[in-house]
């Protein structure tokens, strides 16, 4: 086999920024094989209302129409079930909620849920997705930390799930092997997104590297084996969510003793050909439809759409080639690419 | 208490460089307030002979008398029973086992010390003592990655010490509540040394922060918590060895996508100050004499050397001063120290 061909894939945890930054990354959803972008919601300041996030989806339609824009809101205090009536009746797909480091209403670390259950009632009334970033904020008198953070929130989601069965809900970029047989032992209401970087990388990666450093963290061999073996299992659960993010150059490759370097991996524009890359190095490659597309598309009951170009021929590339770029630019804006100027096995023919 | 008077602090692990870049952290040692520093021999290329090793003596000596400089070969197949009764003949204290990424020889990781054990046999007649770098190399395959390379080095130990009881065996800058617990449960011929900064540090600290970046990587809450009970326990066999090691700046700041940052953390110019800072922040200030001079030098059996100045007087800083310089530079050389820019609570008035 040296061509594969992926119908309508769908990156389901994006980040596509503002201004200038996002002029430069938007277009990159369809260079990397992508013709559906779920995006998040945590700009400055976030996307709280579904006026901002409409907003936001036209600045995005601006600058590439070929794609299709699923929003989300960001939870927070402000969301009123009525709000949460009114997004979905504009096409708000889903709510995406962040940890909190506070101290009031927190619960186990993170900002208690219950304040929000008369929203959650809402979004299972109405069918809206709750996006989890499954993380409690570390603390030193409890021993939590960055890598224990997402097993320790997982008895969150198990709450969850039990108070609103019915309720969609995702529990993002998953790390541990925790995360992926808790979301397993859970209903089909419940799935998760696993990136990229995730299935490449773990914590002797990003140690001293700050081009690898992410949040979550890329966790242990063990844990980035579960993510591996639920892929090549096809569990229709798990699918692809990037959580590509784009940073300025200097503010990746470079700490002062005082600052530290900015969380995030930028895939977007490699992002089909890396994961076929990936998956082909553990055996998966088979499941490279399912996992980049049906799946995600399933839970989300996203038809694929007729009007735009569903169809992503992949070709296994020439001996020389395959090299990924240093850097795109657009303007004074850059982004390094994950994985820059090493090779891939894979390329895109048809389709970006 | 405002003032503290030390007598004869001893640094039992620390970096000293070679040329330019040894000319300017050599007389930090002095500087940080220490008048004893066990020097490592991982030098390019490594100190493996005697008469490297007293060639090294010297030149150090040169930079900076007023020091007492106590000297380690690096433990290399090259190295003979003979070559360690002539090293001991010769002053040598030491030798430093560092973990090799081999498979040839290689046992559970590490190269086997089943091919050394006629030249630790020697030693244990002529009583110099094994430094060890006790971590094992990483391998996705067994899950062994940073965060657990020294717990699973600790069977290593323990062979050891059964094999040769008496051979003093060193821990070096342990890092986990497992190699302290392993430690106090071997007999009085084995010790661990603990730097400064790992018992600052977490793993939360050094994810995408470079300058807090060193090997071993400082781990988690419970494990430093681990280092600041046995130092608060006054426990005899285990004290200061800084593991200073410095790098030039760029090196520490900068990562590219094909290279990371240098491993390595400095805290020799601002050594005692910062460990007095510490220990009384974990309510351990009146060990500060045992960790930083007599449990050491009764281990080595150093004895107070009467030739030098050996009291230093810490006193507890005023508002306003013990802001940590940024950077350290001699002739086109410098270095950034640890926690530059934040403020000790002690400073040295005496024996600098």
């Amino acid at each position: 086999m040296t061509t594969i061909s992926i119908n309508s894939p769908a990156d389901f945890h994006v980040h596509l920024r503002q201004g200038s930054m996002s002029a430069l990354v938007t277009p990159h959803v369809r260079k990397g094989g992508f013709n559906l972008a779920y995006v998040m919601p945590n700009l400055n300041p976030p996307i709280t209302t579904t006026a901002q996030a409409l907003l936001y989806k036209a600045e995005l339609q601006k600058i590439d129409p070929t794609v299709e824009y699923l929003m989300t809101l960001y939870l927070s205090p402000d969301i009123t079930p009525e709000e949460i009536r009114n997004a979905k009746k504009a096409g708000i797909v889903g709510v995406k909620s962040y940890p909190r480091g506070v101290t009031t209403n927190s619960d186990g670390g993170i900002e208690s849920y219950e304040m929000y259950y008369p929203v959650f009632e809402a979004m299972q009334e109405v069918d809206m997705v709750l996006n989890l970033h499954g993380e409690i904020p570390s603390d030193s008198n409890t021993n939590t930390h960055i890598l224990n953070a997402e097993p320790q929130f997982l008895p969150h989601l198990h709450r969850l799930h039990a108070a609103f069965p019915s309720l969609r809900i995702v529990l993002e970029h998953a790390t541990t092997r925790a995360a992926v047989d808790a979301v397993k032992q859970c209903g089909e209401t419940v799935a998760c997104t696993i990136t990229a970087h995730h299935i490449a990388l773990t914590v002797d990666d990003w140690a001293g590297q700050s081009w690898n450093f992410c949040k979550p963290v890329a966790k242990f061999p063990d844990d980035r084996q579960a993510l591996r073996d639920i892929i090549r299992e096809g569990h229709p659960r798990f699918f692809l969510g990037s959580d590509s993010a784009p940073h300025p150059p200097h503010s990746k490759s470079t700490s002062t003793p005082s600052n530290g370097c900015a969380a995030g991996i930028y895939t977007s524009p490699i992002l089909l050909p890396l994961v076929a890359h990936l998956l082909e190095s553990f055996g998966a490659l088979e499941r490279l439809q399912g996992f980049v597309s049906e799946n995600g598309r399933a839970f989300y009951k996203r038809e694929v759409s007729r009007d735009i170009q569903t169809t992503v021929v992949l070709r296994k590339v020439n001996a020389g080639s395959g090299i990924i770029q240093e850097a795109y630019g657009l303007g004074t804006d850059s982004v390094v690419p994950f994985w820059a100027g090493r090779k891939l096995d894979w390329e895109i023919v048809e389709g970006q």
